[in-house]
């Protein structure tokens, strides 16, 4: 097996379509360094693991030593971009597509290698396109074939309008992959028909068609659609670890395994010989120190699983209500019938097996002040107490 | 019946769709001058009759006040407008469409008061149209509702290519409309969906809806396809007199009414009460008369009834074969067992009743020249001879 074998094994890992895979490797046997092009629509701000599915993809093309080219779709997010949707996005100013620009793109070095990355704006050249030119480029494509692509088809079928402005859409996007003769094109694999115009007309404009591949979209939390900020069901590549690391757990043991396939470079056998649940505090943890940086994965982690022992609590555990008044917390523990004695109660404080919402009490005299709400008490191993606080309450 | 109720009536007559009436009576109650639009394609030179029909309706339009804008479509021509058409008509150089768009006028002005014509390119401004403001025009129209064009929905139906660049087209007519405000727009009846996309967007861009006014597409010649330059049926309003008037000669009665109602003000029962061989003979003279000038159809009608007078030659008229030999006309009519008697020949020229080809024997001393080929002789009311020439002979 050649070096460039083992590269587009790499590369084709994980895809769903590689068109063509002999072309590729053709392609990657060239000394030059390749176009890799990869469309980002800046209508969103937020870049989510959705994202990151194709971001990696783009980063194994960088790690072979070529340049991805970054098309930031100002223009097309200018004019509103819907493709795939059944409805249209809004449009957005001149500023506001900067701004998401900029956040996008800093989001984005979180996995592609910055040195080897090319930030464009396709405003810079669809910007100058006269109409005399997109009329030159409609002519090399069919309203058949672009009656072709799937949710056209469906749309049309069920008598959703399609706008003539989306309906051109993908000849701009085309266009794009002309200007920049781009090499290969990575998008999602709804992007399929849309990278595949651009081979085409690249043909029609006497360039080699880019080779087109496409990764799978990712399952939104969810595990049903497609991960998206509109389905709420996202995780951002900038969300706080704690709220990262959350979302992550909350995930099926099904989407674990496919978040693995997709957002980590392990080897799914080894990872199904660990139990679920350890597999998913991993791989949240692993997630949100590569997204967070300074391992904020195992700080996350450590917290959860406080949090999560909590929630062990028995659903019958006594309920005890505390009146605002001030006392401390061998009082609490000896006044409500927790702890027979005060010295047992100092015991067991001072043997660290008493706390409040995972929150250990350090000493006899230690402070809390707890505000309206219901916390979980603990003492030892066996005693569980709700307490209800409907007015706060400080604890001396 | 009011004025306005006449201008409507009179603007209606011969119409296939208007589009709308009561809209039309509205716009033409106001006092302003309107501007009613006619796009006209330079891929060809030539007008032809076929051409008059809208010439004509908008020259009615300007007989009541109003301003015809004449559209040379200069920047859809250098794109190739394929409307109506299941081939792609070739792109033109700007050179020719500038040397047909001149051409063009002149011929229009045939029928147009250049006083009340305004002609412009629409290159001057959708040759600055961005791609940016092409895309907003194109939200305003959907993809479901353009393939409702009947050659779209056929050609698609087919299997027939249709060109994106195409599917655009009808966009950049109705921004024709928008860009000059139309207040009216009149097309062939092939045109009516291009110029209702038209009224339609205008609508989206905060103007009233253009009115569109449509009328027939002239039969051609073979009284079948419409009237084109491509079928090779097409009387074009510049040929010289004597092939125009034969062209019209040529046409079925049936057509001759067709072409009376559609190129002229008469009164069909009127002209149905003579004969159709008058009839055709007088539409032939007048329209003649009218595009070539100067009592050029008086003249043509004379020459034609002389000429198709000669084709009634009985097929069994006697031949004659004349050698190379100088002799006089009473010689040729006497020595060839046509007329008896010297003195009766000398009566018969006299009283112009011999001819040679149509043309009457002026004198008994009239020279003739006959070149190698057949001629007809007529000597008084019932003589018809063939006279084949060999080589040439002298008659003098």
């Amino acid at each position: 097996m050649t070096n460039i074998d083992k590269q587009v094994q790499k590369i084709i890992r994980n895809t769903v379509d590689t068109i063509e895979t002999a072309e590729l490797h053709n392609r990657l046997k060239q000394k030059k360094q390749l176009v890799v092009k990869f469309g980002a629509d800046p209508t969103a701000a937020d870049l989510h693991f959705g994202h990151a599915v194709v971001l990696r993809k783009l980063r194994e093309f960088q790690d072979f030593g070529h340049k991805v080219v970054f098309v930031i779709g100002d223009f097309t997010a200018r004019i509103g971009d819907p493709s795939g949707r059944s409805e249209l996005r809004p449009q957005l100013s001149e500023n506001e597509i900067n701004k998401n620009a900029e956040t996008y793109q800093q989001q984005a070095f979180k996995i592609l290698d910055a040195e080897k990355t090319e930030i464009v704006f396709n405003s810079s050249w669809l910007g100058c396109l006269t109409t005399e030119e997109l009329m030159k480029l409609a002519s090399h494509y069919t309203v058949a074939r672009m009656l072709e692509r799937d949710d056209f088809q469906l749309r049309l079928h069920k008598g959703d309008a399609i706008s003539m402005q989306e309906f051109i859409y993908p000849l701009l996007q085309a266009y794009d992959s002309i200007y920049l003769k781009a090499d290969v094109e990575v998008g999602g694999a709804d992007q399929k028909f849309n990278l595949l115009v651009g081979r085409d007309i690249q043909h029609s404009y006497g360039q080699p068609g880019q080779i087109v591949i496409t990764v799978p979209l990712l399952e939104g939390t969810d595990g049903i659609k497609k991960m998206s900020k509109s389905y709420g069901n996202y995780i951002g590549l900038t969300e706080p670890p704690d709220k990262m690391f959350g979302k992550i757990m909350s995930i099926s043991d099904e989407l674990m395994y496919r978040y693995y396939e997709l957002l980590t470079g392990h080897d799914i056998e080894t990872i199904k010989s660990i139990s679920p649940m350890e597999a998913k505090l991993r791989l949240a943890s692993e997630l949100t120190n590569t997204y967070n940086g300074d391992e904020q994965g195992n700080v996350a982690r450590q917290k959860f699983e406080e949090v999560f022992s909590q929630h062990k609590f028995p659903d019958d555990a006594p309920v005890i209500e505390l009146t605002p008044a001030y006392f401390t917390i061998i009082e609490l523990l000896t006044q409500n019938g927790i702890i027979d004695s005060k010295s047992e109660a100092k015991r067991l404080v001072k043997s660290g097996a008493v706390s409040i919402d995972g929150n250990k009490i350090a000493s006899a005299t230690e402070k809390v002040k707890l505000q309206k709400g219901v916390y979980f008490l603990r003492s030892g191993r066996r005693g569980f107490y709700r307490l209800v606080v409907k007015s706060g309450v400080s604890i001396k």
